[in-house]
């Protein structure tokens, strides 16, 4: 049987034909059967889960009432620990909610558990299996949140994204991935990695659901997908590394490409090694944002995050800054090309999920758009060699979310 | 007699002539002198600062070697209580250290206590009084820092600035503050008001402390202040409140201007209003990073806060977005200035610093650059009609701050 949606879900609540309470203890018997093999949860507590849906089939309204909600385990909770999947914060919990959960709280949204994330939502993986075929990575850094909603755990839950954790995963597991502009979402209450990127998102298995839950989180009516938008212009951006995309994932979109008219769209030469510039913001910042981790507690930092930081020395601060001077012009770049589209169609991801645990998959193809600031959304559109799910990324203008999301569902029925 | 800076102190503590624990004993005595009076401090604990001033002692090397720094109250300390003056927070430890504290330490500063703050860095204001006047505020939101450095406490510490909260309550209290360039200090365990603009800075009695602290923040070794640059082309940039300034501070910056040679710099029109867009970021976003306390606690946010939140709550996301887009321009414009100047002199405040505590005085002359990302450095170079501080602000483009530190130091000399 198909999983509920939340938009569903809220409505049959709203109508008396469900219950909060019924819907979270199908979740929870879905998890009880499933996470053995999946692993996508951290923290779980089934009596608090059912309390908050108990509590909200007697409250009334609320964009997101009595659905519940994955939470990436680098997000603040003040009513469960918040591990970050490092031995230096096991079993610590927060004096508050990040902000966005408290505003998924108040939009009467059950706060389900929390789910596996990288160490810090950098490399060192969890033990998150991709449902799909649990020998092979969900991705990361937001793996047990992508798991989970592929799964049919939630319908809903929150991932973050630095270089590519929200949209490689949910690419990776087949569902809707939703990174919105930078900015946009509080990051209040979340562990950062890179300031200057770091960006909260959003997993769905529906369209829908993410409009919803992007409401809940701008504390703002949702703007309802539009369904009667014309036809899109729709730009084909290979981007500057292509040969890096696999045979089945250069297939897929060049299929799509040609199915949705697309015209090719090229990003100007002086932006071809912009993924470097990616890595020297998010290296300089990264060594500075974990100081207290890395001096204090040396010891129960992963030898990844360390080989990571040790690499990250070697940027000079005249190396970020010109990155920095870098990123503002690509911005202004990509913004311009929006002059002649609607949208750009790239890979998610450069193929299937790898297999294996310990690497969850390259972010090369999200780290380029996370620099640009674009919102973006990976559709599930497709299945590589191996039978595992293949995602096409949708990048749209920035501060456009809106458009972009309905653009995405004119692409999902016309793809 | 004139306290030491922390240039001299590091020097001399490593030459062997002068030890870290004479120099926090005193800076203990001065507090237990004058701190019934200036109330700087929300949390001290001498026991604490001494067993640090004693290691830094028996260590080597350490940019800040033995040298103790005020760290503002909404700043992570992982062994002291951080309370964001506010009721939410009394008394609780965070698991960490922020960053920056983070890094001081590993340069071998010692983490002297808590200064204090406005509840959230916000407005609501603490008791602390001016030193030069105590009748009078020290300026806000690092309203103990601004006072505690000035009242020869600690010869550094940590402010934080979202509008005017950094080189406001410096000015008002005749120190130098400086705010850095947008995006350079971590700012990873310092409670976030307003991502798009927060920003943490530095406050000190020399810019040779400015240059070394800094340093210790980027984890870099320190570019020295360089006294041998030639006269800077200045630019007196009235901004478009000028009429705000009072009489007082226009004389100053009239006489600043011709003793410096500069010339008129004026903003283009349609950045008039800039203030306007300064504000519907600051609200819009603060509305949501705030959820969890006026979401949970409502009861133990001040009424100054709530009537903050509540305006907030009328700005539309489309005036949110209308002013992220202006603020890009913005900063385009502003970089476009220094094509033709290589520093802008302007007023640090409107005026002295206002009477009483529960005012901390109109950031107006500083959220323009906040919103601007440039850096900003105050100099203590007047006296108003009441005989308190007035002070200078300079300001210079976006990633050149050492450039900046090292105008400010010539224009300290010439003025």
């Amino acid at each position: 049987m198909k999983p509920i949606s939340a938009t569903e879900a809220v409505k049959a609540i709203e109508a008396g034909t469900f219950t909060s309470e019924k819907l979270v203890q199908s979740c929870l018997d879905r998890i009880a059967e499933r996470d053995p093999v999946v692993k996508a949860w951290v923290h779980l507590d089934p009596a608090l889960a059912l309390a908050q849906a108990r509590a909200a089939d007697k409250a009334t309204g609320g964009l997101l009432r009595g659905v519940p909600i994955g939470v990436k385990d680098i997000i603040d909770t003040h009513d469960m620990p918040t591990g970050h999947n490092s031995p230096i914060f096991e079993g610590t919990r927060p004096f508050g909610d990040a902000a966005c959960v408290a505003l998924c709280r108040n939009a009467n949204g059950v706060i389900m558990g929390k789910t596996v994330t990288t160490e810090f939502a950098n490399r060192h993986a969890g033990p998150t299996g991709n449902p799909h075929n649990a020998a092979h990575t969900p991705g990361g850094s937001s793996s047990g949140s992508a798991a989970a909603v592929a799964d049919g755990h939630v319908p809903l839950a929150f991932g973050t994204q630095t270089g590519g954790s929200v949209i490689r995963p949910a690419a990776y597991c087949g569902i809707i991935g939703y990174k919105p502009t930078f900015g946009d979402f509080s990051r209040v209450g979340i562990k950062m990695q890179c300031h200057s990127v770091d960006t909260l998102g959003l997993m769905a298995r529906t369209l829908d659901d993410i409009a919803l839950f992007r409401g809940a989180v701008l504390a703002l009516p949702p703007v309802a997908i539009d369904r009667d938008v014309s036809a899109p212009r729709v730009g084909f951006c290979r981007t500057p590394i292509w040969s890096d995309a696999e045979p089945d994932t250069q297939a897929l979109l060049e299929k799509m490409a040609a199915r949705l008219g697309a015209k090719e769209v090229a990003f100007a030469p002086e932006f071809r090694n912009i993924l470097d510039d990616h890595g020297a913001i998010t290296g300089w910042e990264s060594l500075r944002n974990y100081a207290d981790e890395r001096l204090r507690n040396p010891d129960k930092v992963s030898a990844e995050l360390m080989a990571v930081l040790k690499k990250a020395d070697g940027i000079t601060f005249d190396r970020y800054v010109a990155a920095q001077r870098k990123t503002v012009a690509f911005k202004a770049h990509i913004d311009s090309l929006f002059d002649d589209v609607d949208v750009l169609i790239c890979p998610s991801a450069p193929g299937e999920a790898p297999k294996g645990q310990d690497f969850t998959g390259d972010p090369r193809f999200n780290s380029i758009w996370t620099l640009a600031g674009t919102p973006c959304v990976t559709l599930p559109l497709g299945a590589g060699d191996q039978g595992l799910p293949l995602g096409v990324q949708l990048v749209g203008l920035r501060h456009a979310d809106d458009t972009l999301l309905s653009i995405a569902q004119w692409v999902l029925s016309h793809a």
